[in-house]
């Protein structure tokens, strides 16, 4: 967390570093020289003294390079390359890199490392930081860093430790600089100008009595601009946003965003001060988060290096494979059972899978835009008649223009008026079938305490598809043989 | 901007004052009061005593609460609900309300305002945060709000709207405090106790020459734990991260989450300090981002808000519909191209969707994959050929143990095994198709220079509908037939 003296730079400079890093590795076959190493198992190789000097040359650009480049850096490359950079960097920014790379890119450094490497890193972090690495750290490691540290900070690390993932508890940070309310500004200058470097993201100051219960805060800026003779109590203010370490990590998200905060204070359910939430920590959650979504959406089942190897891929991606594959199936036996009518009508064959594409499509649209006003906390169950009533109206609007068009569309094909007229009818009810689940399965899921936003799509795309065809083909059965 | 005083909430306290909100309005029977109002014309109707009472009693509740939380009221009011809601909302902060609510629910109360209110409600803005509202403002506000603006105003308010929505320029704001190198920090300290209140998220100040190039920053967090006597230069910041106005915002964006940035200086293309980024509109900027990408993927053209009418969703909704009713009616043409062959053999209609439908899935999770690293810059075109290696192995492998699943099943279905043959092989193929294209069409999109987040999903689902049918059904018609 301290400040890095590296220069920080922007994307064109960093992937203008990327192609340097990667030059020097081609160059100077470093990569086949790891690779070779390894071959000859443990035996040591000697290395060339220009191989020495050339693995010298990259070990000091990195060097130079912020934590937080390097976590790009290792993320583009692929991994053999990933691990020579890996191995270059000095030990002493481990911790932080592990930290910022993404999960999978995580998972692979920390496979290449020894125990003791792994005690190292966890040491430079803090009790937070450790937390948020401790899921992918080997359970000795974990031990070990455990026994390592101070009893407060072990204290704070099991506290960290024990919050689920979407809990403001696993964002705090235990960086909190306090103060009393009875004391002047010029007392707290003073104790500020003891810390060599105030805690990042200090915006304020937390004012508590002497129990610790949270009394107000002190912007930085109010510090800066008001008298040093005025009290803390009369400069602070007293209605700031607080949270509390079992608070959803979305709705601490969420005020983070409306009220524009650097920094909020956590407290226990007594109203003590115990950490505090970044804005840092807040745009990571915030990313993840929507990207977790897109992920699961294509049913992406965890974050996937793009440089991963086969088969970690194929086990990602498996289990939204299989469901899709069920869901398709229960289709195609709705298909099944109408094989009569379709022999007797081939063109249903051709025309069927628009009403269940389109259902889909409709339906999807629905769904996402509930979902998005329930992260807001904006929809509510009493409101579920008038947002049906909407959707509803919305599909047969669409029905009867889209409807209508393929009802014309399938007429000129076949010349068969009520062939058109079915496909109408069928498109009109599937949308309309379409709007309910729409509305109804987020709702739904709203109402059972899951999110709405894992499954919503797939559970849709499964009720459109085999409701499509069975309308269709049903529709057909009756009117049209 | 000023520092509100009303107090901050969490969402369920919020959801609370919704109730309340609702509460009042029912009770009071306030919106039919409205509604009779409108119906009367123009002739002012006599409130009674009591209505009178009410619609204090309302009014003086959203007088205490925040702006942003006013904004969550309004979204989450039905139409008319709302409009009242903004009747009463005092009008000293229009323009911050406005500022917060989302696209579509500003232009509803917009369309409700005169034009000098909007003046008035713009002018108690900055110029950076009128040039956000511009979009939605009738030009003879505009024009009015320029005329008013004294002139440095003027030019800042003509800058920040010639940038485009995705520029750096379009989130800066122009609240910059800068000193001089060469003053000592007590000298800065004196300078900002002239401050009333710093503006918000100052967390630096930027050290500028005399002719405004940026030379460093100067952190708060340092200037309170410096020594008074030491100069800016010897305490400040060299190395910083600096924006133009012309960078793309999400590369902003990428820097702020990289290095934990509270704000960032932009200067012109001669290093001269022009205005800076703060980390709340970086959050927004995220969220936003992320919101627009998911309806792009569900293909809803705007923000939509759950209350507006059943009109204004059917053209939000329809062009995608229009799309994808094109690549449906492809894919039916496919198929119809085959009635021979499903005359000849029905359960190719119960088989072909299953084919059709995994390769869109398989596709849509490569393509998922792809776009967020090609986002994050990780991604190159030399990279194409060990990309596309990987995914043909990924979609080989699940092609073998799906296909030869399915292959299985339909076998025992229809107790054919050329037909469970040409089910695994096509299934094999349409994912390999799935592959290529999940990979090559967002590779494209990137040298084409276009966003290759949207409509990617939509072009593979179609090559992958039509491309399944088409194999599908070819194999079936040369081995079956």
């Amino acid at each position: 967390m301290a400040e890095s003296a590296a220069s920080t730079k922007e994307l064109e400079d960093l992937q203008e570093d990327l192609r340097e890093v990667r030059d020097l590795l081609r160059r100077h076959r470093l990569v086949e020289d790891l690779v070779s190493r390894q071959e000859s198992a443990k035996q040591e190789r000697v290395e060339s003294p220009d191989q020495k000097r050339n693995a010298a040359e990259l070990g000091a650009k990195l060097d130079r390079m912020h934590p937080a480049d390097i976590a790009y850096i290792l993320e583009a490359l692929p991994r053999e390359e990933r691990l020579v950079v890996w191995d270059l960097v000095k030990a002493d920014h481990d911790g932080e890199i592990l930290l910022e790379v993404s999960d999978s890119v995580r998972e692979s450094l920390i496979a290449s490392m020894e125990s003791h490497e792994l005690v190292a890193a966890a040491e430079q972090l803090e009790a937070d930081e450790i937390a948020d690495l401790a899921p992918d750290l080997p359970d000795d490691v974990i031990q070990d860093v455990f026994q390592s540290l101070p009893l407060e900070e072990r204290e704070q690390l099991r506290a960290a430790m024990s919050y689920p993932e979407d809990a403001v508890g696993a964002l705090m940070d235990f960086d909190v600089v306090s103060v009393r309310e009875d004391v002047t500004l010029e007392v707290v200058t003073r104790y500020l100008r003891r810390f060599d470097v105030l805690p990042d993201h200090t915006d304020q100051v937390f004012v508590v009595d002497r129990d610790e219960h949270l009394k107000g805060v002190l912007p930085l800026t109010k510090l800066i601009v008001a008298e040093l003779d005025d009290q803390v109590g009369k400069v602070m203010v007293r209605e700031t946003v607080t949270l509390y370490p079992d608070d959803k990590a979305h709705e601490a998200a969420n005020a983070f965003e409306r009220y524009d905060l650097v920094s909020a204070a956590v407290v226990d359910d007594k109203g003590r001060l115990v950490g505090r939430v970044t804005v840092d920590r807040v745009v990571d959650y915030i990313r993840e988060r929507s990207e977790s979504e897109a992920r699961a959406q294509a049913g992406l089942s965890e974050e996937e290096d793009v440089f991963s190897s086969v088969w970690a891929s194929v086990r990602n991606r498996w289990a939204w494979l299989a469901i899709n594959l069920v869901t398709a199936f229960v289709a195609s036996r709705v298909i099944g059972a109408f094989e009569g009518s379709i022999q007797k009508l081939v063109a249903l064959a051709a025309l069927m899978p628009i009403v269940a594409g389109i259902g889909g499509n409709a339906g999807n649209q629905t769904i996402t835009m509930i979902v998005r006003s329930i992260a807001l906390g904006q929809v509510r169950i009493e409101q579920a008649k008038k947002l049906f009533a909407k959707e509803i109206g919305v599909s047969m609007v669409n029905g009867l223009i889209w409807g209508g068009m393929l009802g014309v569309i399938a007429y000129l094909l076949y010349r068969s008026v009520p062939l058109g007229l079915v496909m109408t009818a069928a498109m009109t009810l599937n949308l309309v079938l379409a709007a309910l689940m729409g509305v109804g399965i987020p709702l739904a899921m709203m109402r059972l305490g899951r999110d709405p936003a894992v499954g919503s799509s797939v559970l849709i795309t499964a009720v459109t598809d085999s409701g499509g065809f069975f309308i269709f083909l049903g529709l057909a059965t009756l009117f049209l043989l």
